[in-house]
């Protein structure tokens, strides 16, 4: 493609210091880095779009490369939500930067009750990032949209000198239909409610932890990164019952539980019994003597419901692949603004929100 | 705010190399400069998103920072639209990287012939920015989306060590009503249609080159950034003879003239003479031997339309303050794809899309 320009380059790429882009992101062949002019607006941009993009998501409201996409015209609410991803290292276990993308916003959009229909994708790739690498990205972008079922209508592309972003950074954003029934927020959590979550805890931060420690242990967590769209829509026909959805990504459970309760008087408690941890995210904890409560799932969803409906939630998320370790781990007490939790051993604790972070850049 | 924690880690900012961050995007109070942790998802982050986001943009849809903003009902199609900004430096003359990215989306969203409503904001900051730089920056976005009648609706915020971004990027992402009578695009275009520009090109671009080359004129260039929405609106009464309309950002007006007639059976005659250059743009162009029409423009926007309107939309537009220097520049000729401008000394070239850029970091 710009094979030629490529060429004239290679000289100075080899002599060039590579700071910012990890050994395992680069490619042997210099004739396919991704270069500063691919994000100029000119043709070595178009020539990128058209090869990378355009061959992936074109057709559609792509078509053209119009500066916005037109949809169509849709009956009801919109929901709105954006996500920048700057996970390090792009690839992890269990997952890629591209897949990330995507569930990310696909989830925040569902736990306000919405279908996600359509999705944004802003790059700002480094200098020197292999075509070959965001070649893979944008085919898990792709895999992880359709089996969403959004589109990729919008994009953008930047390119920044080396040193300048560490290898990619992804924003999407995207727009869902608000679906009928469902009414959410802290205002309808009541006391005597359930709390569920749809599956294993934290192993989307323990995964790419894991990695980037390399702390090597055998059947180690993998990210849990995937959608929660399907667990959503499993609910429609209850969703008056349902009072609060959340998914738990940075700052883990202990944020988003706190999150609902605060303001309200309301509180919730916990049962660390039933806490739902894979045996890879456990040995992890243990190991380094983390919370679990404290890190990032990036394919779980916390619900409080009624407890008339909790089992019979729970029972539909456990046929589904993605709910098959789905939980009760605990109940809304009056206690206002406090999020407590019985412990293992018989005691009581606070479950607060964590100050800074565990890791930067866990997505 | 978060003093605590910045008087922890004074001694070590103090030793830091700075990578990334120029002399003037720092402060001398390290209190106040963006840690790591405020990226976390904990406190700290719900802390710097209060102060800094929800005080200038809270209120409806981000009342509560639910995952994505609840929109209401809207009738007619929806137009969708992203960009990033990686501008360099943050502030330049006539702008800051705050505008820009108000700007750029809703000029995008406007040019479809809709009018643009609702913006995401995602920032991904370098440790190290100082907050109040941030913050002037953010008043930047909050006046311009009032300007452009704009609401921030949602957002997100993720901080990236010093060396990993260079001080800033944003990507804004919008949602806009299209308005009825606009059927727009390149196979609308007729032999005989008028090409008119907004005002005088390139300022974007060159404001930008000049303070990255630190070239000192006297009255030089001011970036144009600004808004094209009202300039759309203005003729929408008369929208059925417009045939299209784009933005003439990275690539210059070159690029979009030559892509709105790449596929068709149309080309363009531009009028050298009639090519709206401000004074301290025209500098610039003679000092550094530029091609005014290869250099990015953020507040303009080029119109094919049939010429019985043309006449009529040059007078609604420098009625407008944003439109004061619209011109008239060239006209459709039936010569399949080929963009062509009678020069000022009598004889024609072809115009051509850059191949790569001219400068990266533009916008």
């Amino acid at each position: 493609m710009h094979g030629k320009c490529g060429r004239n380059l290679r000289g100075i790429f080899q002599v060039l210091p590579l700071a910012g882009i990890e050994e395992d992101e680069m490619n042997s062949d210099t004739d396919n880095l991704v270069q500063l002019a691919h994000g100029g607006g000119g043709r070595l941009s178009r020539e990128l779009i058209d090869k990378e993009i355009v061959s992936r998501f074109g057709g559609g409201a792509l078509e053209g490369l119009p500066d916005a996409a037109t949809l169509p015209r849709c009956d009801g609410e919109i929901v709105f939500s954006t996500d920048s991803f700057v996970v390090q290292p792009l690839f992890f276990p269990g997952g890629n930067i591209g897949d990330l993308a995507v569930h990310g916003t696909v989830n925040d959009i569902s736990v306000c009750g919405a279908t996600p229909r359509w999705l944004s994708m802003g790059l700002i790739i480094e200098e020197g990032l292999a075509v070959s690498k965001l070649g893979k990205i944008l085919d898990s972008v792709q895999v992880a949209a359709d089996d969403c079922g959004v589109s990729i209508v919008t994009g953008d592309t930047k390119v920044v000198a080396r040193g300048e972003c560490d290898g990619l950074y992804i924003n999407t954003a995207g727009i869902g239909i608000k679906m009928p029934g469902f009414e959410l927020g802290p205002h309808r959590i009541t006391r005597g409610d359930h709390v569920l979550v749809s599956g294993t805890i934290a192993e989307h931060g323990l995964a790419v932890l894991a990695s980037r420690k390399s702390i090597e242990i055998e059947n180690g967590p993998l990210s849990d990164t995937g959608p929660v769209h399907r667990l959503v829509a499993a609910c429609s026909d209850i969703a008056k019952d349902i009072h609060a959805m959340r998914d738990p990504t940075r700052g883990g459970l202990s944020a988003v539980l706190n999150e609902l309760v605060e303001g309200t008087n309301t509180g919730i408690m916990l049962d660390e019994t039933q806490i739902p941890l894979s045996q890879g995210g456990k040995a992890v904890v243990e190991l380094l003597g983390l919370d679990p409560l404290h890190v990032a799932s990036e394919g779980r969803m916390a619900l409080m419901c009624s407890p008339d409906v909790s089992d019979d939630i729970l029972a539909r998320w456990r046929d589904m692949p993605e709910g098959v370790s789905a939980c009760r781990i605990g109940e809304v007490t009056d206690e206002a603004e406090r999020v407590v939790m019985n412990t293992l051993i018989g005691g009581h604790r606070l479950v607060d929100i964590p100050r800074g972070e565990l890791l930067p850049r866990i997505c």
